[in-house]
């Protein structure tokens, strides 16, 4: 049976919805001082989710010798396009925090970057990276009020302030991209690499 | 409160997820008559989901004055480019009508149209379209009889054999377009309507 290096809900339902078997063991890593280090260092995006969805599925890998390991992770960027040194919301980490945010999306369009890395004895032995664009609504402070009486403190764990399978959908006039991008994990890349490796039916 | 023409469980949830309130009045039209008839006359797949949604929304509305009802309608298609005539699939009755409509289907790319239309005092005020393409995997016969005892007859109503929502995202290399419009509802475009027109915060 595979693993997920994640706690994440939203993954977690993915995975149990396709009919996927898999055990979940969460990661111990110091995620945010990694992230802080790296993003430091200037990088972009893309590079980012996809060093953390490594070091995740690397950090359980390690104790789980022979089995599949798939680690993930999500990061929003302000824009509509990559850039070095480009802002990345963190999730928000107070009712105030997230207000700020939504009005810093508002009425822009902005990135948000899924990787999925799967790692076995240690090695990281498949990755993908997918980006899809959100185009957020010029709301009202009154939208914002009302939305986060509704949604705070359940998105207080959402990168972007938002779950799309719930009024977070509200937020937005369109949404480009994979639904399981923005739920956190490329979903249909990953199930096309189970099944090459002979991990589930083909 | 908004009327929603319609018995389909996916659309009432992806109104319900996203907080909108409503009201659930099934349409009275003998869609499958209607439907034979339309398609005996050459029509496309975006025209006939687009006469479906504004026959069912219209239904309701004559028996509901003064209230928005909300009509929606998807059809597969099979092959990736409009075509006059072209062939649409129907809800399976069988399970061996599930099997040989997915054979049909494996390997190719296929459109999923959904349209939704608003109606009031039985004039349609409102109309939107949307198209996904649906890039079907070239799974095996094993795949399939393990796929319908799975979800056999759990896909009886649905279009396309599939939940994606469920197991059904296992059909699929790639999707394309709105995940909204595959789950049978264009609800972004929708939403902005229901806001232009006052009823929900913008």
């Amino acid at each position: 049976m595979i693993v997920l290096a994640s706690g994440s809900a939203s993954r977690r339902a993915m995975l149990t919805d396709a009919g996927v078997a898999f055990e979940v063991i969460r990661p111990q890593v110091d995620e945010d001082a990694v992230k802080a280090s790296l993003k430091a260092e200037g990088i972009e995006a893309r590079g980012l989710a996809d060093a953390l969805a490594e070091l995740k599925a690397i950090s359980v890998s390690r104790r789980q010798p022979g089995r599949i390991v798939i680690g993930s992770d999500s990061i929003v960027a302000l824009g509509a396009h990559e850039s070095a040194g480009g802002a990345m919301l963190d999730k928000p980490d107070s009712r105030d925090r997230a207000a700020e945010q939504l009005r810093m999306m508002r009425g822009g369009t902005h990135r948000l970057v899924s990787a999925v890395v799967a790692a076995r004895d240690g090695v990281p032995v498949w990755r993908h990276v997918d980006t899809a664009k959100l185009h957020v609504r010029a709301f009202s402070d009154a939208f914002v009020a009302t939305y986060l009486d509704a949604e705070w403190p359940a998105i207080a764990g959402c990168v972007g302030c938002f779950r799309i399978e719930g009024p977070g959908v509200q937020l937005f006039s369109q949404v480009e991209g994979s639904q399981f991008t923005i739920l956190g994990m490329p979903l249909l890349p990953l199930l096309g690499w189970l099944r090459d490796v002979g991990e589930m039916p083909a």
